[in-house]
């Protein structure tokens, strides 16, 4: 592990190969996890100006405003970085389900013993 | 997006290229991001076989039973999956700090006006 980049307070974003680096997009209020996408540098330095985020589609291989299209925007209320930053947390308040289904969250479903089940609970 | 994966019950994990995939775990008393990993299929596997958190560390390119050295071993509650299925969202009883650094999670700097500030919360 590298100690320049768990204790400095530079911040030091580490893409990966593919330019891009995780974000895990939380609920500012709550601290559930609603997200996780990804972000290359264009999409940062947009999240940053805007305060609302942008992710990079990996699908549609394009910039990608949140809740553009579907109004589900959301707004940024921090940033988190792990301690060798090669991960983001943004804690957000978001307008909308962070999931393209219309849900909440996008972990719907955890692992039982029959396979996937509905996760049944007040956050999803 | 594939409805095949975010409707269905079949657990499918989609796997990078790299043979990995992302795991996020979080408290799951507080519901707080303690570390995001990764995870191959022999980690899941022996995740599920243990009930505690394996991951794969690519920086050293091992099996990574995390907690067999640091005593900070972490028992697994539930798997959650995400809708295109590509990430998994580990809910844990951590017996210790997530962070190499000895604190509880791994985000525990913040951005800010002049680079990273500490996080001061409870949790962090």
């Amino acid at each position: 592990m590298n100690a320049t980049l768990d204790e400095t307070s530079v911040f030091t974003p580490r893409w990966g190969a593919d330019g891009l680096i995780t974000a895990v997009t939380v609920d500012a209020a709550s601290g559930a996890v609603l997200m996780v996408a990804h972000m290359n540098a264009d999409a940062l330095a947009a999240t940053l100006a805007t305060n609302e985020a942008h992710y990079w589609s990996r699908s549609r291989r394009e910039l990608w405003h949140k809740g553009a299209t579907s109004g589900a925007i959301q707004r940024v209320v921090e940033i988190r970085v792990d301690c060798d930053q090669d991960c983001l947390l943004l804690m957000v308040e978001p307008a909308g389900p962070a999931c393209h289904t219309g849900r909440i969250n996008c972990f719907y479903r955890r692992l039982g013993n029959n396979g996937l089940e509905p996760v049944t609970e007040r956050s999803a």
